[in-house]
């Protein structure tokens, strides 16, 4: 199996995924998306299942590449949280999209729901760890709270609706990121270094 | 049209939707979850739009039949919060499901993503309400972070991935509602009245 093509066709399976949802996800259509000729997306993934077990592991692979890094202040951690969420209305729409029709795969697919667990336990950590780096005065609880905000964040992002968007205050998303780190841990106190 | 057989209909397509995702949900899946006879769910909504259309207004009035009420203080709050969540993982589930898919849905589809924008926005102004009439000192963004996370549990308790409920706080939904309005508003500070 050749790796690069192997990519192709992963990333080709999300476009269609995200674009034309479940019932649009066929051999053909990933074949038609990456290019490649007839029956290689069924050479390579010959199962409904193993298409989406592929998608899942290239999303996990796309969002480790999402940049991150670790904060060593406040002011890096809302860059960090602020660059995740750009990406989901930006270069990440697809992948969450496809994302979003995994959850509901997951429904009805218990292996598949154990990868996205691990997933989404994943973030909690992580981002309990960023929040610790950054010097919070981080507990368990207010960690998750943040945690949850920003997972809520991806589904109201990718439907793109006004009024919620204006509800939530994801219109702004650097101000979304510094108001929720208010609300959880309290506004912050030190003034800005005079320089 | 018979309007029971119409709600029968609508119910039967949230579950077929639920069960069987975007790729199930066909007029005949849905006759026969409702037992009614061949081309009656075509006479009633002879479009896939027109399907999705009534699932998603039937979703709405489902949610509005949980039980919440005005929520007169703090534990009456946390009452609240804590029955939309035990409805998400019990009888709410299908209904839940079926929106997750159409929040899928809702991508490729601008008028789908109008109603669920009027749905999750009303939510946001709803919770705000309910902490306001509880006594708690609201602010916009308060109780934004707490809608946030109640949406975002939502996902996490369909899905009922073992690390993720543990991570999250959510394997115990009246303290993790406690938790949050501790977290966000600051911890209860009235001791329980002695009677």
């Amino acid at each position: 199996m050749n790796r690069e093509r192997r990519d192709r066709l992963r990333d080709a399976a999300i476009e269609v995924l995200a674009e034309s949802g479940g019932r649009g996800l066929t051999h053909r259509a990933v074949d038609a998306a990456a290019a490649t000729p007839p029956g290689t997306a069924k050479n390579y993934f010959p199962t409904r299942d193993s298409m989406l077990r592929a998608i899942a592991e290239r999303c996990v692979e796309l969002y480790h590449q999402v940049p991150g890094g670790e904060p060593v202040d406040r002011d890096g951690l809302v860059a960090m949280f602020r660059g995740l969420l750009e990406n989901v209305a930006g270069p990440g729409r697809s992948r969450l999209l496809a994302y979003l029709e995994l959850q509901a795969e997951a429904a009805r697919r218990p292996w598949l729901a154990t990868i996205l667990d691990a997933i989404a336990a994943t973030d909690f950590t992580d981002f309990e760890r960023a929040q610790r780096a950054a010097g919070l005065p981080v507990t368990p609880r207010r960690a998750a709270a943040v945690t949850l905000a920003l997972h809520a964040a991806v589904p109201h992002l990718l439907a793109d609706g006004h009024d919620t968007l204006a509800a939530a205050g994801l219109n702004d998303l650097d101000r979304f990121v510094r108001d929720l780190l208010d609300t959880v841990y309290g506004r912050e106190s030190e003034p800005p270094e005079a320089t």
